[in-house]
């Protein structure tokens, strides 16, 4: 029995980075269809988006089975509750990639706004988060969460300066005002994304550790 | 042993319900303080988002020991995880409140800009939300959770027509764009909240009827 719950619970792991790599790949493909202006890319995403969710629902239900079936208690416990947290999080990535798509599907019916300024840049750093806190997690590596929450801050940092180079810019041209508020969006999607992983990341000490980091990032 | 259950959960219970009216008062606060002008009514709600925090991570505690400790099943079991995905919830409305603190400080520092538009209107719309998806939590009412599904559609086309009404404000008058951008993030915040309150009430219907109504909500 026991080596049986051992096997749910890396099929569970699975689960998890196979949704987390969806997630990954809608986020690339959606700011890569605004650099190529292909709106064509952008249909893939709406598809991979249902695939979340049906992996959203179908995790949460084995996470429940998994806990009445085994009641497993301190470490299988926190690793359970865990994955769900981390399964929400996910969705919500989701959530965020489509978010994108609609605003570069809006952006693509204007001529381009020259500066796209750093979003790329933001686009590596905000997926690198995703794949490094779920790797984490499967590793149980503490330290490469950490490593997670302090690329939270270049993230957050990046997009602020480019608000504000979005600001300027509109200010000179009112006819771009349109566009560079949907780009604003597209910056804030991707600080968005980085606060889920900076969760996800915050979840793996919590089950790692058995530790609630939340809310006193100053001890790290 | 059941009946000491039975009051632990209520306990819970009382205490979503503490940090729902926190939540609902920082973002009531933000706002007022924008309305009238006054950055001092402000402090309070970062005082307010520490013991949300505390909360939080005192729920999250409560529930794993409880399904450690019971080792409920089916409908209790439901309900701690219930209570868990809530709670995450409820702490991510805090963040939209400081969110908005966050703007409304900046706004505050230059010359009001007219048109604050529906944005009460939406600061109305997202308390009702908020404190009739957590009522319906406790009542365990499907329809008032269902209900809140449908004030959501309301948010979101207010908050369609506020960024509207802002661009167009910013074509006309390039002064304004800074302070514009910002009410523009203050609305999609409200948004988020709106969001949130949505979360817990799709919670609600799969706690109450153990049914995972998420991404099918034309079955409604």
């Amino acid at each position: 029995m026991e080596r049986h719950f051992d096997t749910e619970l890396t099929q569970l792991k699975q689960q998890l980075l196979k949704m987390g790599a969806l997630a990954e790949a809608m986020i690339d493909a959606a700011v890569k269809a605004l650099v190529e202006r292909d709106a064509g890319q952008l249909e893939q995403i709406y598809i991979q988006e249902q695939e979340v969710n049906a992996l959203q629902v179908s995790i949460d239900e084995a996470c429940l089975r998994l806990t009445a079936l085994y009641q497993p208690t301190a470490g299988d416990l926190r690793f359970l509750l865990g994955v769900s947290k981390i399964n929400t999080e996910l969705e919500r990535l989701g959530d965020q990639a489509i978010n994108i798509c609609d605003m570069v599907k809006k952006l693509l019916q204007e001529p381009q706004l020259k500066p796209l300024i750093d979003i790329p840049k933001m686009v590596s750093i905000a997926t690198d988060m995703v794949r490094d806190s779920l790797n984490a997690f499967v590793e149980r590596d503490v330290n490469k969460a950490k490593s997670v929450l302090l690329l939270d801050d270049q993230l957050d940092d990046l997009k602020d300066r480019i608000v504000n180079e979005l600001i300027i810019f509109m200010t000179n041209d009112t006819a771009s005002v349109n566009r560079a508020v949907q780009l604003i969006c597209v910056a804030r999607s991707l600080e968005r994304i980085g606060d889920h992983a900076t969760n996800i990341a915050e979840d793996v000490i919590f089950v790692v550790q058995g530790k609630d980091i939340r809310h006193h990032m100053h001890d790290l």
